[in-house]
């Protein structure tokens, strides 16, 4: 086999970038994964001779995506996409802006043919099984309901090659389990999925919002909108309740010595939980692969997501996705 | 003051209806509410001498709610929609078919004058602060941007009566806090609140589904389909990490006994993040007080919801609800 071409890291994306980003690829590197840097040298500090490709702009994490990436030819979101366009990198990771990651992705790369629109998959934590594929949860505020279709082909391939789910059931998000239930979107999303008997993949039909952290579906679709809405409200939640877990457990002192002996238990569920536990969410449908992490990254949840993009290169999924959609 | 008008109780609505129906009515009606049932008297049991408004038909949990209600004119929900219409009841209170609750409230009380859609408001629990209203939580799968609106106006009155917050800070759910951001129906829900300033409310703009177990927002105004996805994630979501967390505990003998000194805060943490934790949800809109339990109500969650609308009732919720809505 080959030696893989090197995963490119926008060093200069996340709200803790450069310092966490670099410390993340450093460790990354030390695992044997092949690192190219890009982003303004010069404040990277130390790279430990990771080669880094020059780009003199940044685009900031509030700015908007689609006129900084046309704009702003030289910043690092836009010089990693085109170090996977030519061929001189693998993969992209970026905890920058997720908008302007999409966009840098979408207009560098370029659609996989016949792909409408390429869809953000992210994985939902389900305690004690596998990980939920969400997906669109966020690149596509406005959804045509046949689209639903590709994204369940897409998160199909995505939860069998990330997580090893053979036959992986695609549930839709609406509001009821019954085919008629939901909006005049769901409705619609619903008949397209049954009349292209899924495109090939195993739907199970409607799941609702309580479904997406138990192991009764394994994939679900929805636009992009109400996919965002759901994960950040699943992340929402999760964080209270964990805050009120530890501010309840900081009170009595027989419950501050009761939490000290649970440390174990709750470090794990702490790591299970975490928006980052998986290192980063995937942009599905662009010619590459294409990781995107949360603004809050640090060196660990930047080393995971670098792990995720190598893993995502040696299984090829682009070349699987690129044979599963309908065109 | 003259003796309020009794709360008329659903006594055959709930997964475990009538039996905790009836447990929570006497509980209620010994905290000096008055009460009538209304169900088919013979399978009620002991109903410690509360008057039963006979009504032989039952709407399962599952049928249609808009053929169901007007088929069924001699089911206990159309019966007690009728008995608040009548005078004869100030509020009625169900853990039935959520959607034949709604039409029958709406069927037989009618809406507020001016009121385009009726919308379910739920309480959303925030640690350490009042709970979130998120409204519309599923009464309309389907909203025109404009009904927000009047949402927004319905949900600043009822944190106030319900909650005592003086001057409610209504959000917008969207992905994404700027006022450009989200789908076309938000941003033309953003438009509407923006033109008709808030309908007299106070309007903070957009808010994200990660918001809404905050201090940040009171209300937070959003399509029923939308809505809905939020409210059973945000319950899926606490149930996956409680869920875990018991599980977690139940491993090494030492977790076991720390978890064991933990019970009270556990218990606490249980109590304010389960979702009969308010007594139920409140369409709002209709005339009269409608107050909606979840399908799994016992009777402690009954006798809460009971008394909810018991104090919907004396707070005049209605009323304030017909003056605050834009015609």
């Amino acid at each position: 086999m080959s030696p893989m071409l090197p995963v490119v890291v926008d060093a200069m994306g996340g709200d803790h970038a450069p310092s966490e980003i670099v410390a993340g690829a450093l460790t990354a590197a030390a695992d044997g994964i092949p690192i190219l840097l890009v982003g303004r040298s010069d404040e990277l500090g130390d790279t430990g001779g990771l080669e880094v490709i020059e780009a003199s702009e940044v685009i900031a994490m509030d700015a908007e995506p689609g006129s900084s990436v046309r704009r702003m030819k030289d910043s690092s979101l836009v010089r990693a996409a085109e170090a996977v366009r030519d061929g001189r990198a693998s993969a992209m990771v970026s905890a920058g802006n997720t908008g302007a990651t999409m966009a840098s992705a979408l207009l560098r790369m370029g659609r996989i043919s016949g792909v409408a629109r390429p869809a953000i998959a992210t994985l939902i934590p389900t305690p004690g099984s596998t990980p939920t594929v969400l997906l669109d949860s966020g690149a596509n505020a406005e959804c045509q309901p046949e689209w639903l279709v590709q994204f369940a082909q897409m998160g199909a391939v995505f939860a069998h090659h990330r997580l090893g789910i053979a036959d992986p059931r695609v549930g839709l998000l609406s509001i009821g389990e019954e085919p008629g239930k939901g909006n005049s979107f769901a409705k619609e999303a619903y008949a397209a999925l049954v009349a292209s008997a899924a495109g090939g993949v195993r739907f199970i039909g409607n799941v609702e919002g309580r479904d997406l952290m138990t192991d009764d579906v394994d994939v679900v679709v929805t636009d992009g909108f109400t996919g965002n809405v759901a994960l950040k409200t699943a992340e929402g939640a999760l964080k209270a309740l964990l805050t009120a877990l530890l501010s309840a457990m900081a009170g009595r002192p027989e419950a501050r010595a009761a939490a000290d002996v649970l440390a174990p238990e709750l470090d794990g569920l702490y790591k299970e939980f975490h928006p980052d536990a998986y290192g980063g969410a995937m942009l599905l449908g662009v010619r590459g692969v294409c990781i995107i992490s949360h603004g809050a990254t640090n060196a660990t949840a930047m080393r995971n997501a670098i792990g995720v993009a190598s893993e995502m290169v040696r299984t090829d999924v682009v070349r699987h996705l690129t044979t599963a959609v309908d065109r």
